[in-house]
């Protein structure tokens, strides 16, 4: 396997790089939609598969990792070359955590399904489009070196931010009627976190490409729209 | 400030990104003690501080990646140096996780001291005492090259995730039995949620620590202790 990359060119080599990240994020993206859709369909078996498939993500963490360490070592790349293998590894460690925070939500979906439903999901797989095409979004601009895509994604998070605050209180109300779901929106809850989460390493992949392309940050400070942090909900007028 | 550097040795440029490490470390531990703090004193003002110094740790993670990014392309490290820096930028970017966590905390804690204290909060201190030494731990394990500190700390984490895992119980059925705290009993497993992800944070920590000292990983997998995705509580009979 390895002498095949000694006879490769340096931007071969580049380009390998790339596109396993693409790759890596695609896969990424997969595992998001499968998690939420096992959710939907209350689909066990799918949640289990999902699990497992993170496994390959990690992979290909390590696949990028080694990438640009012999990279590193024997090309001393500098300037932008440099730039884009420290990227590299900067968005490989993203990725690999939206995969994470997708098997987190699909062990979810197995505990949610050994009991009746009786929590409200409908926002959950909203949540998740949104933030799926936000991967996809942020891949299209990362193998485009299209910036202003990347600022577009950027922006977007705060859509997703609001959701996920509206979302917050609704399922905080919901326990507060029905003390019987109190555990499965807890889980509901956890998951939208995650999914929100995602968002915001989406975020953070955009502001590398954006820096990547033009060489400056976005110049407005990062919609911040995740207040549930701070939210108190009056219990005792519900 | 960057003229001074360039009459620096190569090894002085290493040392500094190692001390650059340690010290953003020693923040990120002083973060989290604070956050666990002004939660146990109910000290808003305390929280807002702490939320505030999170920009502290914010410039140096971005300090660090500079130096690494400068010493890549003026140094050429390979071999151990290589490593080296690339192990500064991956543990620059979790530590700046763990002081996220820690002024999410703070926040949660300013919406907590709005409402009359109404929930168990005393398993948050314990298990930020036992990540607080497993930050302290991963440093001096960092300092000193210390691959059998480094793996005591990444036995650790599965006691901060029993913790964690009785806790998260224990705040469910609080909640079924006091529905009047299911707010702030959602804000207190976010922070315990929290609180386990730093230790998380530690173990990969400690991993890259010891890979770099014994050029392996653990040989056992990693011991995964938080099994709250999968917990659900019996309503019926609580």
């Amino acid at each position: 396997m390895n002498s095949g990359h000694i006879v490769k060119s340096f931007d071969e080599e580049l380009e390998e790089v790339r596109n396993t990240i693409v790759e890596m994020g695609g896969l990424a993206e997969t595992q998001l939609e499968a998690a939420v859709r096992s959710l939907t369909e209350r689909n066990t078996e799918l949640a289990l598969k999902t699990i497992e498939g993170d496994k390959a993500v990690d992979e290909l963490e390590l696949a990028i990792d080694n990438m640009s360490i012999r990279l590193l070592a024997l090309r001393n790349p500098v300037a932008d070359d440099l730039r884009l293998v420290i990227s590299a590894l900067k968005i490989a460690s993203l990725l690999e955590r939206v995969a994470d925070y997708a098997a987190n939500i699909s062990k979810r979906v197995i505990a949610l399904n050994t009991a009746p439903t009786i929590a409200p999901i409908s926002s959950i797989p909203r949540m998740g489009e949104m933030v799926r095409r936000m991967i996809d979004d942020t891949l299209k601009a990362y193998t485009n070196g299209d910036s202003d895509l990347a600022y577009d994604v950027w922006k977007r998070d705060q859509d997703v931010d609001q959701l996920y605050n509206s979302m917050f209180r609704e399922l905080l109300t919901f326990m507060m009627e029905d003390p019987r779901s109190i555990t499965s929106c807890t889980h509901l809850i956890f998951m939208a976190k995650n999914i929100e989460r995602i968002g915001d390493h989406m975020t953070n992949i955009a502001e590398i490409i954006i820096y990547q392309v033009t060489g400056e940050m976005p110049k407005e400070p990062r919609p911040k729209g995740d207040k549930t942090s701070v939210t108190m909900i009056d219990n005792e007028t519900p």
